[in-house]
């Protein structure tokens, strides 16, 4: 216990050493470095897939199941993604030292913010080895320190990734403490990691919500938490049908496994008739159990009765909960009760009703007449995301260069003294 | 115990539900509540006096100290502040529904930012009454439901101070929860705020190091702290003679007590003859105890030989430590390892060093060519200000009404949907 304490707080020293030289980093530094994993991990395509095989071997000696395997598979279309995802990341605009709203005060100061890096981040994630270029590409670019910790059937893929990083960081003339990777596989390295907050400013875990409640739980350091997107498409009564159908059909079908999939469908009672027929249909032939409340299934014979636990599960499958509400102010309590503040929309032709809905339902993202499968960090413009947050402190929904920094306060004088 | 987590839960319950009528409540029922809750402070004047003379009498009993006593009481003057500045947070411009950064996206969705209270908030304080009034105040115009816990010694002046901002609150037609006062003076009460995570989403402790760092250690629920200012004036060789007297004077003796006064004065050595006998003797004829390094020592026998300690202390006081440097990156490596990242500030005529300054120190406030005394809500045009933060997630520097804000995420289309 004393050694893991021991590490992390070396871990923390190099990374606080680190993150000090890289906040004032030129950018052009910065992009180099990100250029340079890209051409390393090119180099090193057979070593990476040669420490995949290990892992994928011991992890089928272990049992993991197909998806798991599959999420820490690597291959050259994967690698080639991962590189692709480096030369997107270097040409980014770089948030730091960016200077907003500076302007004069009656006093005769000129008062505006500058965004610095937040500091050391710890990103805690379970199998997919490229998180470990993606994090470090992001929190690189956004100035800040990282410690990473990796789950430990993916630990030879994430050594053999992380070579490439610290050796893109000193062909760079950056620290190479800049990104660290803890190469135990202990356990109590996380909940050490996660109390350290001399070393670390926040946490961001990336996984199901078993860990991510367990982090939260148990962290000291603050946590950009994602817990999980029970999304709600609502189709109002004054809904165009072509955009509801379309909408709602798209939101739960493009992706079945995706936390910006609809869940939940809420109908307004007079849009029923018109809509729903159709709907209910094209979900039939696609496949998708619905569960209804009692007055949806009245409308079909495939829909099957829901319980109140529905209302509250992500499915992450082909299945779609469905309520027919008397009214908006039915949706939006509906919503608020049972919503995980990750995505809803309305569909609605409506005006008012279109801006009382953006303006109540108070998710991380809010939308009129979308797919919530539109949820996402490069469908916002974003460039990347590191993960979305369902948090409201700091920052909510997709979490891009920006979330990895705050804005300090700049003040320019002539020689102004305060009376 | 039981009783004491029982009113958590039932005061959090109360304020969610407040909070969430309060969310879409309109400026003009924001407005009205604040002008109300003046108009019965100005009724009540009497009453909130009495209230007062009973606190202050029963502090005098128990020994309290001058200083504290001075904190608690109020008179006609401290109550037409208080109104005034009611009045004053009325008229500041709304944050809730702010929507920013509005763009068309290449998928033809428009993403844009809405800002939205935070939801919950929890402020506990020390002796001073009106921090009961203005939080609410504050809290109330940003959209957020509050629960207050004030210092025992203060508990009559809060209570009838309380049941005016009640008494606003109906007047306005707003649920009376939105602000509540704990009653109770139990101690265990603070201990359940902090981990209270379903109800309250931030805890602003506002009074003494001590009492911040017992509730950091012990939150659960994210916590904006100001820990304590030990800020920094550095008179860079380029500096302008007399705007470094000015500004070095002014930071120094404008208030000793403040947060934003500077402790630590760090001269580049080769403006040390031009500029600092005449400060120097400034300084002294003020009675300011001056503690210098070695070199510093070499320039007055008033200079007293600081200590290590000298580097880290926040004195609050008529003292004043004062360092010779070599370089600015000698200066800069002083602030990194002894300031609070409270403010700093630089004078200089050098373009390039105010240019470097401004980056590299990584505090809540940089300044170039002012006096650290700046530092502050009202100076920085925020209006007011609920607390200024030393930390780096969330919001850094004075907060005002913004900092008990975020923003999510709104997306606008036309029966989008996505590939």
């Amino acid at each position: 216990m004393d050694s893991i304490k021991n590490l992390i707080t070396l871990l923390g020293q190099n990374a606080r050493t680190a993150a000090k030289t890289l906040r004032s980093a030129d950018t052009q530094q910065k992009n180099n470095a990100l250029n340079n994993i890209a051409a390393q991990v090119d180099k090193d395509r057979k070593n990476i897939l040669n420490a995949n095989q290990k892992d994928l071997e011991q992890s089928k000696n272990n049992g993991l199941d197909t998806a798991l395997l599959d999420r820490l598979m690597l291959d050259d279309t994967r690698l080639d993604g991962i590189i692709e995802s480096l030369s997107q990341i270097a040409t980014l605009s770089d948030p730091v030292g960016e200077i907003t709203d500076l302007k004069f005060r009656p006093s005769g100061i000129q008062v505006g913010k500058m965004r610095m890096p937040l500091g050391v981040m710890g990103i805690i994630y379970e199998s997919r080895p490229n998180v470990t270029i993606d994090v470090a590409a992001l929190c690189l670019k956004s100035g800040n320190g990282v410690i990473l910790r990796g789950g430990s059937e993916a630990i030879n893929s994430n050594l053999a990734l992380y070579s490439c990083v610290k050796q893109g960081l000193i062909n760079a003339g950056l620290d190479q403490n800049c990104v660290q990777l803890i190469d135990t596989t202990e356990r109590s390295v996380v909940s050490e990691l996660v109390q350290a907050t001399a070393y670390i400013d926040a946490i961001i875990p990336r996984g199901g919500k078993g860990l991510v409640e367990a982090i939260s739980d148990s962290a000291k350091v603050p946590v950009i938490k994602h817990l999980h997107g029970i999304c709600h498409t609502y189709i109002d009564k004054d809904a165009d049908k072509r955009k509801a159908i379309d909408i709602a059909f798209n939101a739960k079908t493009r992706r079945y496994g995706v936390c910006n999939a609809t869940e939940t469908l809420l109908v307004h009672a007079s849009a029923v008739g018109r809509i729903m027929p159709e709907l209910i249909a094209k979900f039939v032939t696609k496949g998708v159990e619905l569960r209804g409340c009692k007055e949806t299934k009245k409308l079909s014979k495939q829909i099957i009765q829901a319980t109140e636990q529905d209302w509250d599960t992500e499915y992450l499958d082909a299945i779609l909960s469905i309520r027919i509400v008397n009214s908006m102010s039915e949706a939006i309590a509906h919503i608020d009760r049972h919503s995980s503040g990750h995505t809803e929309s309305i569909v609605t032709e409506n005006y008012t009703s279109g801006r009382r809905f953006i303006t109540e339902v108070d998710s991380s993202s809010v939308m009129i007449n979308t797919s919530t499968g539109f949820a996402d960090g490069f469908e916002y413009g974003l460039g990347a995301e590191i993960g979305i947050s369902t948090d409201k402190f700091h920052v909510r929904g997709p979490v891009g260069l920006e979330g990895l920094t705050s804005q300090k306060y700049i003040v320019l004088g002539d020689g102004h003294t305060r009376p």
